[in-house]
């Protein structure tokens, strides 16, 4: 069992983990604030006593860890596994475990890299490291019911890890939410709620109806356990490389989320004397969806709406944006930009010459390494191409019908 | 290294490794046959020594290895690992690795059961056992170009798997393949040629351009090495289960290939003296698709037009007819009809309660095992959902788009 409190990202006050769970409090009680085409203000942080930790497991000890399993080291996660509602379940934590072989390397034009494939988790997107994390801190609280707005994959993660688990989601979607996606939360058994409006409207009321309803509330960043959720990605890539690292990791960034969560486990693993140096961690934005690498550079957020293929990095507000920009700055990253047209083609490349089939968000990550080209790098694919097929028809042009003599025609 | 052999199944007659696969022949050159509309003849199975096997690795050791992965154990493949071709791709076979943790155990109605989630394969169906052993057997032989006929799956598998491992696929489909697979087939690079004609005819015509091009071919039955793939599956379970293989396990069964291949699997545990009996083989149909369910019954085949929502065991002539239907019953299995209606609850029931999205086809087991409720069962599911979102939509309806006004009077 771990040892935790809360921290803000913005005025550093601490919190106690009573104060802040038994409260249901999400953001900082002090400066926290959401607002509309906004980014997050006041987000918590989770803090462990790093000290006490390394003291108790060497480097070597937690290497041997299996990956996709975050609480078989509960010690750096939020959760009470003596708790009794979780010793019920915690036989049945298989069902939402990742598969264990998703480090792959890869070569392009005689450049070598490697690939985190969270395309195969239980709803076949990242976000399950998140919902799984939120659906177990739910359960500890007692709580049957969990929220989220989506515009899809948190939404349908939320809904599948929570149907895994025996809870009962709700879900607040904007009203132009593709088709598939949609579907996909439907057929979670979630209860659906289509907003007339867009994704902050959704937003807004669902932390208003689940304030009201005591529902634990998943919005993306709002929600610590959702940065704290993503974070397996960067023990599962300290496992995978048997503790070394990459040098340079891409990663998809609309609200900042990933990025922020990545940056907060290699800045773990550095505090506790595991790596000596955190990875540059390099965001990758679409062109028509740039609010992070505006804010980067310019110092200053201004709200405008986005437009990207990539629809699950599209953000005109960056839920996280802040945390986002520290995580590129500490770790000497970057942020690079993609347009939709390299994204397209990124992703058919992936899937002609690797057989993956992924995101066009995914995507991104394999354009904008084709134009830096670093050595030693690691790229994130964060959702399976499947969950919306109408990006893969851009590039695959209707076939025509032959006969049996055209055919014999052609290949004789 | 494996020793083996190939023996027809219909006149038994015994061929040398060499002859069979220096002469690229697929079907028993004395007995088989093709023909429109009918089960294929002179399909050619593999047979290795087993005592000798079973002298050189115990049971204990065995169930130490890996699931997923069958290449650990190539004594029971036909494939020569210390071929030159197959040495160079040697560490790029977790690219075609399955996940590891696919053994599942749940609970509904107070009956217990397990599943083997074969949805998470590289391209989310069990074909990736087929397909995956096709192309390294390809590369073996030095052939670049592999071909198959498909009515969507096992076509979007092989091109997966070879553009995993820089094969080329050309692949035949009749020309009302539904729309989502045929993006999938062409996503990952492969030639597709669209037949103005049936699946039947595609078959025919992909035999006919591979046999002059030397393509090595993947029609599923008429290869060796798909029944011989899909045997990997009664490995994985024996592993799976610490060797204590279930009593039942539903199979749902088109072509009846997937049946044939655990059924060969399950044979050869025996043969090596690691269990004493079989699991009794339940084979799955829709009552739409029900050749193999008259054929056992009736003991005569007769062509019937089949139509069924599981678009992936739809099959009027299946190619493994005979195989499979010794399968279920040297097994002491059985044969179980499932209508279209009880598909689709079950695929909603499956959805909600567990969390998983599949196609129509794996669903049959679960309305399968809900009308036998045989203890200790196993269901097979063989296809994820978000390959064809079309049969969610049945029973997800459109849901209506709500004001915040409408949506605050519902939940205040």
């Amino acid at each position: 069992m771990s040892n935790y409190r809360y921290k803000c990202f913005d005025c550093e006050k601490i919190y106690s983990k009573e104060e802040v769970e038994i409260n249901l409090i999400y953001l900082c009680p002090d400066c926290g604030e959401v607002e509309k085409n906004t980014p997050l203000k006041g987000i918590l942080l989770i803090e462990y006593d790093y000290d006490d930790i390394a003291k108790k497991i060497s480097r070597e000890e937690f290497l041997r860890y299996p990956t996709g399993k975050f609480w078989v080291y509960d010690f750096l996660y939020p959760i009470d596994f003596n708790n009794e509602r979780l010793k019920k379940i915690k036989n049945q934590l298989d069902k939402i475990s990742l598969p264990s072989n998703n480090y792959l390397i890869e070569n392009y034009e005689a450049k070598q890299f490697a690939i985190l494939d969270d395309t195969r988790n239980p709803t076949l997107s990242f976000k399950d490291r998140a919902s799984s994390l939120v659906a177990l801190k739910a359960i500890e609280l007692g709580i049957n019911f969990v929220s989220a707005a989506s515009t899809g994959n948190a939404g349908s993660s939320l809904a599948g890890i929570c149907a895994r688990l025996g809870l009962k989601s709700i879900i607040f979607v904007p009203k132009k939410i593709p088709e598939a996606k949609r579907i996909q939360i439907q057929s979670y058994g979630a209860e659906l709620v289509v907003v007339d409006g867009d994704y902050d409207l959704a937003f807004d009321i669902c932390l208003e109806i689940s304030g009201r309803k005591k529902w634990y509330n998943r919005n993306t960043a709002y929600n610590p356990m959702t940065i704290e959720g993503k974070k397996s990605a960067a023990f599962d890539i300290f496992i995978s490389t048997k503790g070394k690292v990459p040098n340079h990791i891409f990663i998809p960034a609309g609200d900042g989320v990933i990025i922020s969560g990545l940056y907060k486990g290699f800045d773990e693993l550095k505090k506790l004397g595991w790596i000596e140096q955190l990875p540059k961690l390099i965001s990758v934005q679409a062109k028509g969806s740039d609010a992070i690498f505006r804010f980067y550079n310019e110092r200053k957020f201004e709200f405008k709406n986005a437009n990207t293929i990539a629809d699950s990095i599209c953000a005109g507000a960056p839920r996280a944006l802040y945390l986002a920009s520290k995580a590129i700055k500490e770790s000497n990253g970057d942020i690079v930009l993609v347009d939709d047209n390299e994204i397209l083609f990124a992703q058919k490349i992936i899937s002609e010459k690797f057989g993956m089939l992924i995101e066009p968000s995914s995507a991104t990550t394999f354009a904008a390494f084709q134009k830096m080209k670093f050595d030693n790098s690691l790229l994130l694919f964060t959702g399976n191409g499947l969950k919306d097929v109408s990006s893969l028809s851009f590039w695959n042009k209707q076939p025509e019908v032959l006969s049996i003599d055209k055919i014999k025609e052609k290949y004789f």
